[in-house]
């Protein structure tokens, strides 16, 4: 998407030694590129959170599995991915797209014997899978327009309220988005839209990354406390929820940012349709019981305790609780499938039970030929 | 409640001319006392909220009318009253309470003839209200004290985890609090509580006054962002939901604080009991359907744009959001009567209906002979 109008994606290869990141850490005050060389270092900046969002670490997995490979001799190559591959899967425990990543290169590494022949297919893969990550957001958004549309149409061209929570935005994958990816192609096509931006305590990640991301594509948006959403849906100010997910049971339970479960609540008690949008590389295919079997990150309580931002041109944390009060960090909540309106997939809207997301990947049945 | 040891009052009189308040706007990290001496004072003290909550603010709007006698001529004591009487309700919409003490003392100064008379009756009126409000939190704890006595009882013993939202304790009323005298009265007893409580954005009452009032009195607490509280009841870490209430309509719609609507939904959804404490004085006995008919206070978005605290001994604001991006500031919201498991009053622990709230409080019965 456009950065002062350039185009940008999230990460890319920067030369043969190294990838650059946008480090969302300083947004929407500072815009910086970070230049990352290692595979240690790729870990790092998914665990600090300089990059996040479900298909942002996906593709960063997979790109920090090429700089394994090509700052490694032949003769430990192996172990070096072995390393590679356990430090970037715990960088980040929730979403699901990180072991997808890891898994993947893997999988494709076996059929390389030189280390010249790794390093190709590494880096055809990472690739890839930032590619595949930008088409399937770019679908995403194809058959949400379809449903931003119909609400536009019932109201005759009045502005369509989409409330959303955390990012999901492009900053959150490669490029376009999950949940953004139909809104911008709604505003793209002249479909008056308008975004309710809940703050999402305690990072910020829609009063910082989402709402820059909308004042940069020109989406008009209005930043709310993460309470709000509940009355504006009791005073029929939300037609349409909109959130993204980390990791999705292929039985439907969608585990994303915590508090979109109580938005998912609010949606439901008033008939206002919840979507989740998701390249299916967020699905998770082993897992059942979202509820019990989902991995909730817990991350420290200062977060809480602190509100970041800026001041005075300077990036500064004010305490807010007192001193001497705990605060607990949980980063993620599960909401249980019979909340959710419909799954937006790369191929289509589909219901969020295992029968339906297995018929539009049928390819993941189990026994389907591979 | 105790401040370092010593006993206070959320308000007092000071002298014949003067009133004292403690100056919320600064807690946790300093404890101020105010001295307000007009009732100009007081209205522009209650619109920018040094003294908020409901029963606070009650008391304040009786003071208020008694510093306005105190300060009048007796040729214009009349037309200081009416202006003093607008003033005060209008310097906050939500909570009834203040049109509540406004006219309760305007019924009083109706039997004064004399400024000297009503003097006299403004400032007993004043004291009563603010006793009566004491006494009524007082008896709050004793009836809820009652609930958490038997999951504790049921636990055997293990601890009750009771989450609350925004601040309903001693600050937002004259002592004891309406949510929380329940929870001091288990501590003082024995009873192994320990309190959720959500930060409330944008404000921050929760994270600022009810951690600080919990921790003073020694009540084991953790703070947590307001998306939390969902992911707590899906897991079982949630016995009690108990909350406050701004205005509670006869029919028992409850009026609360932001983001009070979105926890009663999550604790209906997993069998979690959700509570209101509040006094009488908090009760609109005219108004039938809160969700349409309660006034929402909307305020300065900049609430929400920055988030205010302490950095190095200093109380300072950062910016949360891009530069130019809007917000907006609901302040209340509505939870409808079926998601209330019982509100605690004075008189006990009634249903959120009609029938049982007047049952409770026959006097208000249309046609009841006063």
């Amino acid at each position: 998407m456009k950065v002062n109008n350039e185009h940008y994606r999230t990460i890319w290869l920067d030369s043969d030694e190294a990838v650059k990141i946008i480090d969302q850490r300083w947004l929407p005050h500072r815009f910086e590129i970070e230049r990352v060389s290692t595979h240690v270092e790729m870990a790092a900046a998914i665990r600090e959170m300089h990059i996040r969002g479900a298909g942002a670490i996906g593709a960063a997995a997979g790109f920090g599995m090429y700089l394994a490979v090509a700052s490694s001799f032949e003769s430990s190559v192996d172990s070096t991915l072995e390393q590679a591959a356990s430090a970037l899967k715990a960088s980040r425990p929730t979403a699901v797209n990180l072991e997808w990543a890891v898994e993947r290169q893997l999988r494709a590494l076996r059929q390389g014997d030189t280390l010249a022949e790794k390093k190709r297919i590494a880096l055809r893969e990472a690739q890839a899978i930032a590619d595949e990550d930008v088409e399937a957001c770019r679908r995403i958004g194809e058959y949400g327009l379809d449903l931003i549309r119909e609400v536009s149409t019932a109201k005759q061209g009045e502005p369509v309220h989409i409330l959303t929570h955390c990012n999901a935005g492009w900053l959150a994958f490669v490029d376009y988005g999950s949940a953004t990816a139909p809104i911008y192609a709604a505003h793209d096509e002249g479909i008056d839209v308008h975004v309710w931006v809940d703050e999402t305590r305690p990072r910020n990640q829609g009063a910082r990354l989402t709402a820059w991301e909308l004042g940069q594509h020109g989406v008009p948006h209005t930043v709310i406390a993460d309470n709000t959403g509940g009355h504006l849906m009791q005073r029929g100010m939300v037609d349409l929820v909109i959130v993204g997910s980390d990791r999705t049971s292929v039985t439907g339970f969608v585990t994303n940012k915590i508090g979109t479960y109580l938005k998912a609540l609010a949606a439901r008690d008033n008939d206002v349709p919840f979507y989740v949008a998701l390249p299916s590389s967020s699905i998770d295919w082993a897992m059942r019981d979202g509820l019990t079997e989902s991995p909730i990150e817990q991350r420290d309580g200062d977060e809480v305790r602190y509100a970041q931002g800026l001041i005075d041109g300077d990036f500064q944390r004010v305490l807010l609780t007192p001193q001497d009060s705990p605060a607990a960090n949980y980063g993620f909540d599960v909401t249980p499938p019979h909340l959710v309106t419909g799954l937006i997939t790369e191929r289509g809207i589909v219901e969020a039970n295992e029968e339906d997301i297995l018929n539009a990947f049928p390819e993941k049945r189990r026994g389907h030929a591979a």
